[in-house]
């Protein structure tokens, strides 16, 4: 007896992907569970492999199983295959174990000649219907079977429509069979072959079409890059074909079984009577709701609502299907996971847990983390939408929507929001002098600067919307304005902007602000159960901690003490020091200083009560607090008493080549100690000083820019000096860390030796970014796009680490400062703690926990878990 | 009987260094070798390990056989130890196996006291000197044996001297001898012990003296530093003292065997009569030339050259020696190896080959290689340096010394040259637009920069002289002058400076050419001999390239396409090109450019006849080839005939923040490819030109800045199938290399990727410690100096690589290049390939070849010929 080659759907299951590839394997799947599926039958991919081993025969026995298999469908169906009065259409598909571009598309029809299309006429009252599907058969047949160049059709067919003077649907069912007889010579001229009149004949081939699409060349290459076997063989899906425009009887539609935009748990859809699929997507009728079959067609509705909450229990998630009903009966086409909103995921998962259908993992597992975004920001009400004018559109820095008046200057923003006024700020670009214009601004716009822009950090920090790089901008600071072409935007005009869409609109629009149900708090909860990774937060002020730890952060991982420096007057005395001549001329304007960093420090440890805050010691090239227009530094030369040359000619000598490698990081601290020192006093006081209001306090010093132990050998004595003197003045003592910053690759790569002195690590994956790849992100604007749409790098470095070469140096650090201290605390602070690509690679790297801003914590919490669950993690 | 404690000189050799210390060990050798040494022994080192055994007590027998040996001595020297009227003195020393700081001292005289003391002076005649030696004695044996704070002695001599009113010599023989007697007071109180009359008791405390230095505290840390073993012990060196103050028949002198200053093959040297050692090195008196003792004692005369000649075929190198004649007799007090310039190094190792006192492989390490740098340049008459005026001191940025007038412009420079003139160009610092300035001048000075700034890195690739960075200098192009304080240059004063030492002097100074005698390139090809890695030059244009071959270079291992924009009026056609809207202004420019440099390539080409010539494409930010000035960017404006804000706006728009980082490299060819196009072409269409003169070119295409395989595949493709079209239209095929610059670390960690498409790796050792270190080297002068000063570093790293983290990355990449790419050649064109010690590290990394700038190619040649000899390899 020969090999079974054939199985009809109903003879499948799920777990049989192997011999009926992915498609044949769901569609019995669905069968066996006795969803009303168009019968059919799966011809297995061993059929495939044997064709290819007998040089393109049918292997023995398939044709015969083939016909044995066509006379069953006929059966379950009631029509038969060729006979005009009750013809039976079939459709042919491939369907490999996995899915792969470049097989052979679908034939839809198959069994359509001259007769048949007769038949299918009367029976759809539709003569121009029949001659269309006649039309598209022997076209996509010819294309896709025979191997006919497919425009040598176009052509034909836009002749036939006057080149675009008519459309399509102006055929009439005359012209439509005239097209046809074109076709039908078009293929004898082509490859010399009559049409096949025969049903047989056109499935013989189509099935051999199918399996020798196996090794067509696009496939072929998709299997090299992809790594799938070349013996995996493709199977042969011939299933029947059903109308859902017979007559009033029959109907064709769309559906979810729960809502897609909110998750309401109810069935959602719509569906048209006496049509085709095609015209529910052509919108030229308006479908009904669902809810409306029931009236209508009440048992149907009843048999359609059981078995879509029967496929729904089945696949354990929200099942988006197409259906038809043919005269009175119900054929389910397909069913596939719904897409949804992230409301709606959220929902969905929450409500699946509760009806006991999926666990807690799987819950977690369901959300793509940067889904989550989307319901910590407020947005722009989609009503409003429609009738808005789009100024231009920047890059989606930091999302999020907001209204507000347009203001040039970071002093005027903040006059005006004094005032009571909802302002935007807008920047060619921002520097850090800008910090407290962009504190009292709604939303932050700039012309120019990437997604890694100052602006667009800073605006992530503090959640608020930014959109960034706008390059059609042309800002006028004289003129207080700002244009696109011809458009204008003045000072006091209003716009809105939409930080998650980068979009700019003219006027003002309404919001609506995120409704965080207690299930969001409920499932980042579960998520937390199988988190085994921390999750801090970067914050430089208490404001920013205080939401940090309303989002769940375990900590504080980056304190960046230079973000302090602007506010208020405070900048003069940075100024004074960094102008200082003489160490005690630097000394005295650190004094000052140094009270104002403690408050800062008391206000983070109180609002971070008992849990680790981690400073920097200052980082940024000292230029960077200085004043750049003659105007501005003139002013400080008056409130200094200096003159205006001097200190010009200090700040052009502070100028750098290139500051990013220049005089920062620790390397201030070595030539300047008095710096660090003043620092490490502010903290260790400030920790003091909290202990005593009873508050726990966890103080972990980090030294930036390290490229060597001695560096930090240096620097931790004079801090562990500065704790110690600290501690005696007040009487205690208290726990603390001093670690560093990995963020050169000589840090990484002398890892052992630097963890002799450093309690922890934290990878500052940001500058470690830019030395590892020679990659300003200041300047990277100008090819990196380009980057990154050309596939030179799988996504801009800085938003999703560089697993090959940056990741490389992250593993290599925390490996090698782990074989000198092994329980070594390594962490991240650079902007892909929050990045979920990122995350999943910081676990696998066995780092102790991530950094993010303050709004993305509740992203990372839910991707460190999702890491831990995909590394078989089902708890801590 | 006793264990054998105490060697007599007479009875040791050189092996015996574990049991007498390397100095016991050196002198028993030439003892034993019959020169005339003042007699002594050794007490080993196994008698300290035993003192420590038995807590601190001699072993037995020690003391004994101390006793005996120094009868022996008494019996040698034929003086008696104690003896008033011929008392036997000696010296107590400490002798480790290794020579190591905070041993014990010297104690000279030991064995003086009141009655030999007045001995002494009778026998020299000199009580003043003898009572002189008696209290320099009481107060080492004081400090050093008996553990009296030194300052003690000094306050009490400072006070007899009226605290500064006199000096040492004009106390007399009755002063110190009053002061004598206070010492003896000051150790009584100190230490509660009376100053040891007796000899004996003097010789035994001062040996109990060097072994407990064995275990101080400064010679135990050095040992655990230099993990030297605990257990090895310290010999005691007891050798009599010799006087060559004892009248007419005495004398003291030093020489050298041969001459240091020029390697001449006679004995150099000076003595003088009736003197101490001390009288020569005070100056007192005027010595005389040894020939003149050939005369005075003739007898003397001979044994000393005898022994002499004799030490130097026993030590096989250049002695620099020590002698004392008592009473007509000769006594040898030391020998080393003597120190000597460059030149005479040179002359001295190839003579002595030629004598067959060593071989080749000596010789060759003989030398340090850097020295060489003396022999390469010019060099200011030493004749001229006493009277001459510094007017400041920078760094000496590239060796050699050169005279010429001053000028501030690059262009009036050129003017200058051109009529004849030699100038010297000043400028606060150069960029890419002074070179034909540069190239006119003999010299140049700048104020700011450091050792690798653009002056410094252009003028040692064209071996001219260079003082950069020096501070004082106020240069005002306004007033065409520079000045330090009062002192002023106006343009047209003469200025030299000499480059090797950073000196800057007023007016006209004569210089001497360096004199490249035939030993020179003799050395050197026995150098090669030895040699195992290529040594390549870096090279830009013709004239360098001929250099550099001349100086052995064995190809090009970097030719900065750039460097070629600058001359004449091309820079023009550059600008066109960076300044084009479109691609095809871009493209009308770049052929205007490809001829020129087809003309460069051609002439590099054919100097490097049958040598491989590596072209790296354009490098550089566009940035630094445009004008920067208002005036300078009207003037373009002008010649492009385009607006003047439009070009302003380019320029501003094509600054960037981190330049370094920034558009540049392969990123350039990348976003337009039409210039590596542009180069390819011109790169075959010169190989093609010049293979049909009948000359061999190995072209290697170098693409810089690569940092993922992707990149250097889209040009590599591009690269190739230019050279396809060229070799298509012009009928013939040549060999050449496509490859990659290794200089982001990025490259490194995924070299094994990058190898299979690169042919050669070529580490850009520069931009690689750039980016490894997170150090720009045009900011790094605010505190690289201190770090370096502070031991921060072992040395600046963009001189000398850093091993440990920088070499890590060429390891790495080495390594994994070749994992996949077994035979890729891997080359290093940073200007670490001219620093030794770091082309002893990429000899040891398992390089190809180093490049470097063709006036340091000998050094090159011989530190990688050192290399290979120091790891065991005597021939190729």
């Amino acid at each position: 007896m020969a090999k079974k080659w054939v199985y009809l759907f109903r003879e499948g299951d799920a777990s049989m992907r192997d011999l009926l590839g992915g498609k044949g394997a769901g569609v019995a799947e669905m069968t066996r569970t006795g969803v009303p599926v168009p019968p059919g039958f799966t011809i297995t991919t061993e059929a495939c492999n044997a064709y290819y081993e007998s040089d393109k025969q049918f292997p023995e026995g398939m044709w015969d199983q083939v016909l044995v298999a066509l006379k069953e469908v006929e059966q379950q169906t009631g029509k038969t295959f060729g006979d005009p009065n009750n013809p039976l259409l079939v459709s042919v598909r491939s369907g490999a174990k996995f899915s792969m571009p470049g097989m052979m598309d679908t034939v839809l029809n198959l069994g359509l000649n001259q007769s048949t299309r007769e038949g299918l006429a009367k029976l759809t009252e539709n003569p121009r219907f029949a001659a269309d599907a006649y039309r598209r058969f022997i076209q996509l047949f010819g294309k896709i079977v025979l191997g006919v160049e497919g425009n040598r059709f176009e052509h034909l067919m836009d002749e036939a429509k006057g080149h675009g003077e008519r459309l399509d649907t102006d055929l009439s069912a005359e012209e439509l069979l005239a097209i046809a007889e074109q076709f039908k010579q078009v293929i004898k001229e082509d490859v010399g072959v009559e049409f096949p009149e025969d049903p047989l004949d056109q499935l013989r081939a189509a099935i051999g079409a199918v399996f020798s699409s196996w090794n067509g060349r696009r496939a072929v290459d998709y299997r090299r890059i992809n790594k799938i076997a070349d013996n995996l063989g493709t199977a042969v899906n011939v299933q029947s074909m059903v109308f859902g425009n017979m007559g009033d009887d029959s109907a064709t539609g769309v559906a979810f079984t729960r809502s897609p935009s909110t998750g309401e748990a109810e069935i959602f859809g719509e569906y048209l009577v006496n049509a085709q699929g095609e015209d529910v997507v052509a919108g030229v009728r308006t479908p009904q709701p669902i809810a409306q079959l029931k009236e209508t067609m009440p048992a149907v509705y009843d048999q359609f609502h059981t078995i879509a909450k029967q496929l729904e229990a089945h696949y354990k998630d929200v099942q988006d299907v197409e259906f038809t009903i043919e005269r009175g009966k119900l054929w389910m086409l397909q069913t596939r996971n719904g897409k949804r909103t992230a409301a709606a995921a959220l929902k969905i998962a929450v409500d699946l847990v509760r009806e006991g259908v999926i666990d807690k993992a799987t819950a977690v597992q369901r959300i793509e983390p940067h889904t989550l975004d989307q319901l910590l920001h407020p947005m722009i009400d989609p009503a409003a939408r429609a009738t808005a004018t789009v100024l231009t559109t920047g890059l989606p820095a930091s999302p999020g929507a907001a209204s507000g008046t347009a203001v040039f200057d970071p002093d005027e923003a903040e006059h005006m929001a004094a005032d009571g006024h909802k302002v935007i700020l807008i920047r060619v670009e921002t520097a850090p002098e800008d910090f407290h214009g962009m504190v009292a601004a709604q939303a932050i716009l700039t012309a120019r600067g990437g997604m890694t822009s100052h602006a667009a950090v800073v605006a992530r920090g503090m959640g608020k919307p930014c959109v960034a790089g706008a390059g059609d901008l042309r800002v006028s600071y004289a003129d207080q304005s700002v244009s696109v072409g011809e458009q204008k935007i003045a000072k006091g005009d209003w716009v809105t902007l939409d930080g998650s869409t980068g979009e700019v609109f003219v006027g003002k629009m309404p919001t609506v602000e995120p409704e965080l149900s207690g299930d969001f708090a409920e499932f980042i909860a579960w998520a937390d159960e199988f988190r085994t990774i921390g999750v801090r937060a970067n914050a430089d002020i208490p404001r920013d901690a205080k939401v940090a730890r309303a989002f769940g952060a375990e900590g504080i991982g980056l304190c960046r003490t230079e973000h302090m420096f602007f506010e208020g007057d405070r900048i003069d005395a940075v100024r004074e020091m960094i102008l200082a001549d003489t160490l005690e001329d630097r000394r005295a304007a650190l004094a000052k200083i140094e009270p104002l960093q403690q408050g800062d420090f008391e206000g983070l440890f109180r609002e971070m009560a008992g849990l680790p805050v981690t400073i920097r010691t200052l980082d940024p090239p000292l230029h960077e607090f200085l004043p750049h227009e003659d105007h501005e530094i003139e002013a400080l030369a008056a409130k200094l008493g200096v003159e205006f040359a001097k200190v010009k000619s200090r700040v052009e000598n502070l100028r750098e080549a290139n500051p990013m490698l220049g005089f920062r990081g620790c390397r201030l601290g070595i030539i300047y100690p008095e710096i660090t020192e003043m620092q490490a006093n502010a903290i260790f006081k400030a920790a003091v000083a909290v202990k005593a209001e009873g508050i726990e306090v966890h103080p972990e010093v980090m030294i930036p820019l390290v490229g060597n132990i001695t560096e930090l050998k240096i620097q931790e004595e004079l801090v562990r000096k500065v704790a110690a003197e600290v501690f005696a003045a007040a009487g205690v003592e208290l726990p603390y860390l001093v670690g560093t910053m990995i963020e050169l690759p000589r840090a990484a790569l002398t890892a052992d030796e630097i963890a002799q002195t450093a309690e922890f690590f934290s990878f500052g994956t940001n500058d470690l970014t830019q030395t590892t790849l020679g990659l300003s992100r200041d300047d990277a604007g100008r090819f990196l796009p380009s980057y990154v749409e050309k596939k030179l790098m799988p996504d801009d470095p800085f938003q999703s680490i560089d697993q090959r070469g940056v990741g490389q140096l992250v593993q290599i650090g925390t490996e090698r400062g782990r074989s000198t201290r092994p329980n070594l605390k390594v962490g991240v602070c650079g902007e892909h703690g929050g990045d979920p690509a990122s995350v999943e690679f910081f676990y696998r790297a066995g780092l102790n926990y991530v950094s993010c801003s303050p709004y993305r914590v509740p992203i990372a919490r839910l991707a460190a878990a999702q890491a831990a669950l995909g590394d078989g993690k089902r708890d801590k």
